[in-house]
């Protein structure tokens, strides 16, 4: 049977690199799965639990590649796309995983003419290959970011990769992906971080699971979350406005002794977060 | 081999109440457990669990009781205590499990002898008998609330069966209670209402893990939380406010493009949060 892919490159063997590479693997989707890391470990690691057949330091080793998983940080997307081209012959199809993909589509799809964008709606504030797993994507949802730019086969064969790793497909612009994300996943990190930043130390061990559940992402890195917010920086700082909003209606109820009003907010969004299940 | 007590009477049959029983007659820690409630069905399922051996909507059913343990929402609790206390002899042991303890402690202590005032750290967004299972209460935290007018017999009869439901127990003053759970579990609860409120609801299906933990508790009652907020509003509106301050120390450094100090909040707070475990 033909492969999907003959070589397929992970630029960043971390968690979802590396759960990548691995589904890649076992699946038998490409023929090698070669593997790129600032980390000597990273890479050692992931060749040990069979996610990537060889690794290096060096980006050289892409040549040849006819698919590229850019699984980096934001500004490491962004920082690696025009040295990474230089590696790879103009017909190589191009991805990333990053959770944000207005700037990054912008810049990628100039640089890379067979490039798609992706984001999967998988993955923990865990970090590292060590956390890596197979079959992470199954029933998660993958969102793809096609512009008028994108090539259409491009497109077809990305989301075939995702369909073939679990994942429900869904396509949003870049801008509407932003937009939909900062609300979704940027503002509740903003929300954890600070959350968490507001509890005084000595407090910590009456904690139950409703702090640590509403604070378990505060526990992921923070150079990655530093990057999303600064590369979706508008429309995060719209989802603070909103929020903080909310938080006033709130606490005027309270300040006021409103009762109605206070049970009436509550029971609406108490419905609404009955229906993420 | 003698009972811890003869007659025990649960006051709410729901998640928390329902659990007591369950582990009191898992336990054998009593003769009798008998349960009251304004839900007939709630009674009829609490009985059909083993958690109770029979129950009653008439508070009267309570006579001859040794042990009160009222397990309903703080206002129930405010309003039922002078009704029981006429089917009960002086000599009862009455504690509560109320998420807030300066009010219902004040009021409670005066009208029983024997009061002492817990509150277990268990339970979820869940409620009803339904819910209820045995051994909820295993290496959990109870904080019990006793004054310089509790009874130590009292207090250590309480600790003991806190100790036997399988509880680690801990002793604070009911106003550092309040103001400890006030960060703890009611400034969460207040965050995740108002950031559910704010997710426009058109882009709730793509939410995934991140906004499903920090938003779970706001799948919680309406009105239990209510009276929780108002049972402790000056503590509540403190953590707001401070909450508040945060928010904005992190919205000025996304604001400002100060990356340095966006990382240093977000380090701070992750490693904070890496305590929690």
């Amino acid at each position: 049977m033909t492969k999907l892919f003959n070589k397929v490159a992970i630029i960043g063997t971390g968690l979802i690199g590396g759960s990548i590479a691995l589904d890649i693997k076992r699946r038998k989707l490409a023929k090698k799965v070669i593997g790129v890391s600032r980390r000597k470990k990273s890479l050692l690691l992931a060749k040990r639990l069979g996610a990537i057949d060889y690794g290096s330091r060096e980006i050289d080793i892409i040549k040849g590649a006819d698919l590229v998983i850019m699984a980096a940080p934001v500004s490491t997307i962004l920082n690696l796309a025009n040295p990474i081209s230089k590696s790879l012959t103009r017909d190589c199809l191009v991805t990333d995983v990053g959770s944000t993909k207005k700037e990054i589509v912008a810049k990628l799809e100039k640089i890379f003419p067979y490039y798609v964008g992706s984001h999967p709606l998988a993955g923990s504030e865990k970090r590292g290959v060590v956390h890596a797993c197979a079959n992470i994507f199954k029933d998660s949802l993958c969102i793809l970011t096609p512009t008028k730019n994108t090539n259409p086969k491009a497109l077809s064969k990305i989301k075939k990769l995702w369909t073939q790793l679990g994942a429900k497909v869904k396509f949003l612009s870049p801008g509407e992906h932003d937009k939909i994300l900062s609300f979704v996943s940027h503002l509740p990190h903003i929300i954890a971080f600070s959350l968490i930043s507001s509890i005084p130390s000595s407090y910590l061990s009456f904690a139950s699971t409703g702090l640590k559940d509403t604070t378990r992402i505060a526990a992921s890195d923070s150079e990655i979350w530093r990057d999303i917010f600064f590369s979706n920086q508008k429309n995060v700082l719209k989802g603070i406005r909103l929020f903080q909003k909310n938080l006033v209606k709130i606490k005027s109820a309270l300040r006021r002794n409103d009762k109605n009003l206070l049970t009436q907010i509550l029971k609406k969004a108490k419905s609404k977060r009955e229906t993420l299940g």
